[in-house]
Protein backbone atom coordinates (compact mmCIF):
# COMPACT_ATOMS: atom_id res chain seq x y z
CA UNK A 1 0.00 0.00 0.00
CA UNK A 2 1.26 2.92 -0.77
CA UNK A 3 1.41 6.43 0.24
CA UNK A 4 2.26 8.51 -2.43
CA UNK A 5 0.23 11.56 -3.18
CA UNK A 6 -1.51 12.07 -6.00
CA UNK A 7 -4.71 14.26 -7.92
CA UNK A 8 -6.48 16.30 -5.63
CA UNK A 9 -5.15 15.15 -1.98
CA UNK A 10 -1.46 15.99 -3.44
CA UNK A 11 -2.83 19.17 -4.61
CA UNK A 12 -4.14 20.05 -1.45
CA UNK A 13 -1.34 18.61 1.13
CA UNK A 14 1.52 20.76 -1.43
CA UNK A 15 -0.86 24.27 -1.20
CA UNK A 16 -0.20 25.07 2.02
CA UNK A 17 4.22 25.03 1.67
CA UNK A 18 3.83 26.41 -2.13
CA UNK A 19 2.32 29.11 -1.00
CA UNK A 20 4.77 29.21 1.92
CA UNK A 21 8.35 29.61 -0.45
CA UNK A 22 8.39 25.53 -1.09
CA UNK A 23 8.50 24.72 -4.77
CA UNK A 24 7.94 21.67 -6.73
CA UNK A 25 11.41 20.59 -8.30
CA UNK A 26 12.28 20.70 -11.66
CA UNK A 27 12.55 17.05 -13.32
CA UNK A 28 11.95 14.76 -10.13
CA UNK A 29 9.14 14.28 -7.97
CA UNK A 30 10.29 16.41 -4.87
CA UNK A 31 9.46 19.47 -3.13
CA UNK A 32 12.53 21.91 -2.36
CA UNK A 33 13.17 25.54 -0.21
CA UNK A 34 16.22 27.93 0.47
CA UNK A 35 16.16 29.50 3.64
CA UNK A 36 18.44 32.43 4.63
CA UNK A 37 19.57 32.81 8.51
CA UNK A 38 21.45 35.76 10.45
CA UNK A 39 24.72 33.49 10.14
CA UNK A 40 25.97 30.15 10.67
CA UNK A 41 24.65 29.59 13.94
CA UNK A 42 21.25 30.07 13.55
CA UNK A 43 21.51 27.72 10.17
CA UNK A 44 22.98 25.32 11.49
CA UNK A 45 20.95 25.35 15.16
CA UNK A 46 17.79 25.37 12.64
CA UNK A 47 19.37 22.06 11.12
CA UNK A 48 20.09 20.57 13.86
CA UNK A 49 16.40 20.76 15.19
CA UNK A 50 15.04 19.60 12.08
CA UNK A 51 17.63 16.43 11.98
CA UNK A 52 16.35 15.20 15.16
CA UNK A 53 13.03 15.55 13.19
CA UNK A 54 13.97 13.93 10.42
CA UNK A 55 15.50 10.75 12.44
CA UNK A 56 12.65 10.60 14.84
CA UNK A 57 10.24 10.48 11.63
CA UNK A 58 12.67 8.00 10.03
CA UNK A 59 12.32 9.99 7.03
CA UNK A 60 15.45 12.04 6.13
CA UNK A 61 16.16 15.44 3.74
CA UNK A 62 18.20 15.95 1.10
CA UNK A 63 20.35 19.50 2.22
CA UNK A 64 23.42 21.40 1.83
CA UNK A 65 24.47 24.51 3.95
CA UNK A 66 26.69 27.36 2.79
CA UNK A 67 27.20 29.83 5.95
CA UNK A 68 24.15 31.61 6.20
CA UNK A 69 21.85 30.04 3.84
CA UNK A 70 20.34 25.67 3.68
CA UNK A 71 18.65 24.24 0.81
CA UNK A 72 16.54 21.76 1.43
CA UNK A 73 15.00 18.86 -1.08
CA UNK A 74 12.04 16.65 0.23
CA UNK A 75 11.07 13.22 -1.42
CA UNK A 76 10.04 9.90 -0.56
CA UNK A 77 12.25 7.21 -2.38
CA UNK A 78 9.99 3.88 -1.20
CA UNK A 79 7.23 5.66 -3.18
CA UNK A 80 9.31 6.94 -5.97
CA UNK A 81 7.39 10.49 -5.46
CA UNK A 82 5.60 12.79 -2.66
CA UNK A 83 3.94 11.20 0.60
CA UNK A 84 2.51 12.61 3.59
CA UNK A 85 5.74 12.13 5.29
CA UNK A 86 7.58 14.70 3.17
CA UNK A 87 4.59 17.45 4.09
CA UNK A 88 4.87 16.68 7.71
CA UNK A 89 8.75 17.16 7.42
CA UNK A 90 8.08 20.44 5.62
CA UNK A 91 6.34 21.52 7.76
CA UNK A 92 7.76 21.08 10.99
CA UNK A 93 10.94 22.47 9.41
CA UNK A 94 8.98 25.85 8.59
CA UNK A 95 7.81 25.90 12.04
CA UNK A 96 11.93 25.40 12.99
CA UNK A 97 12.62 28.61 11.06
CA UNK A 98 10.15 30.91 12.41
CA UNK B 1 48.50 40.28 3.63
CA UNK B 2 46.93 37.29 1.86
CA UNK B 3 47.67 33.82 3.42
CA UNK B 4 46.82 32.36 -0.13
CA UNK B 5 48.54 29.30 -0.36
CA UNK B 6 50.57 29.23 -4.26
CA UNK B 7 53.33 27.19 -5.32
CA UNK B 8 55.35 24.78 -3.45
CA UNK B 9 53.32 25.90 0.07
CA UNK B 10 49.99 24.82 -1.43
CA UNK B 11 51.66 21.90 -3.12
CA UNK B 12 52.92 20.41 0.34
CA UNK B 13 50.19 21.44 2.60
CA UNK B 14 47.85 19.73 0.13
CA UNK B 15 49.61 16.23 -0.39
CA UNK B 16 48.53 15.04 2.92
CA UNK B 17 45.08 15.92 1.88
CA UNK B 18 44.96 14.74 -1.85
CA UNK B 19 46.54 11.68 -0.08
CA UNK B 20 43.70 10.80 2.08
CA UNK B 21 40.75 11.25 -0.14
CA UNK B 22 40.52 15.04 -0.86
CA UNK B 23 40.49 16.58 -4.43
CA UNK B 24 41.15 19.85 -6.07
CA UNK B 25 37.80 20.83 -7.43
CA UNK B 26 37.09 20.97 -11.04
CA UNK B 27 37.17 24.79 -12.10
CA UNK B 28 37.61 26.47 -8.74
CA UNK B 29 39.95 27.03 -6.26
CA UNK B 30 38.59 24.83 -3.81
CA UNK B 31 38.92 21.17 -2.31
CA UNK B 32 36.54 18.59 -1.97
CA UNK B 33 35.66 15.24 0.17
CA UNK B 34 32.89 12.73 0.25
CA UNK B 35 32.41 10.69 3.65
CA UNK B 36 30.31 8.44 3.91
CA UNK B 37 28.78 7.29 7.40
CA UNK B 38 27.28 3.88 8.84
CA UNK B 39 23.47 6.17 9.05
CA UNK B 40 22.25 9.44 9.38
CA UNK B 41 23.08 9.68 13.05
CA UNK B 42 26.76 9.09 12.81
CA UNK B 43 26.84 11.96 9.28
CA UNK B 44 25.36 14.30 11.31
CA UNK B 45 26.64 13.76 14.30
CA UNK B 46 30.14 14.53 11.90
CA UNK B 47 28.09 17.74 11.10
CA UNK B 48 27.83 18.83 14.31
CA UNK B 49 31.06 18.22 15.32
CA UNK B 50 32.50 19.82 12.11
CA UNK B 51 30.24 22.65 12.75
CA UNK B 52 31.57 23.89 15.76
CA UNK B 53 35.07 23.86 14.67
CA UNK B 54 34.31 25.62 11.55
CA UNK B 55 32.71 28.40 13.82
CA UNK B 56 35.50 28.89 16.38
CA UNK B 57 37.31 29.00 12.80
CA UNK B 58 35.17 31.50 11.21
CA UNK B 59 35.83 29.58 8.70
CA UNK B 60 32.72 27.73 6.80
CA UNK B 61 32.13 24.69 4.56
CA UNK B 62 29.95 24.34 2.05
CA UNK B 63 28.37 21.23 2.42
CA UNK B 64 25.32 18.53 1.63
CA UNK B 65 23.94 15.65 3.30
CA UNK B 66 22.01 12.75 2.21
CA UNK B 67 21.16 10.49 4.43
CA UNK B 68 24.74 9.06 5.62
CA UNK B 69 26.63 10.92 2.59
CA UNK B 70 28.30 13.98 3.63
CA UNK B 71 30.08 16.11 0.69
CA UNK B 72 32.56 18.92 1.30
CA UNK B 73 33.83 22.06 -0.09
CA UNK B 74 36.22 24.28 1.59
CA UNK B 75 37.57 27.60 -0.04
CA UNK B 76 38.83 30.82 1.28
CA UNK B 77 36.90 33.35 -0.30
CA UNK B 78 38.79 36.33 0.96
CA UNK B 79 41.97 34.99 -0.48
CA UNK B 80 39.93 33.54 -3.65
CA UNK B 81 41.96 30.36 -3.26
CA UNK B 82 43.25 28.06 -0.86
CA UNK B 83 44.56 29.19 2.57
CA UNK B 84 45.95 27.48 5.34
CA UNK B 85 42.13 27.53 7.07
CA UNK B 86 41.42 25.07 4.72
CA UNK B 87 43.80 22.54 5.95
CA UNK B 88 43.16 23.18 9.17
CA UNK B 89 39.36 22.42 8.85
CA UNK B 90 40.04 19.43 6.25
CA UNK B 91 42.69 18.15 8.39
CA UNK B 92 40.18 18.82 11.54
CA UNK B 93 37.01 17.28 9.57
CA UNK B 94 39.05 13.91 8.81
CA UNK B 95 40.17 13.42 12.09
CA UNK B 96 36.12 13.73 13.52
CA UNK B 97 35.33 11.20 10.63
CA UNK B 98 37.81 8.57 11.74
Amino acid sequence: MSDKLTGAAREDALKPLLDNGWAVAEGREAITKSYKFKDFVEAFGFMTRAAMTAEKMDHHPEWSNTYNGVEVTLTSHDVEGLSPRDVKLAKAMDGFAE
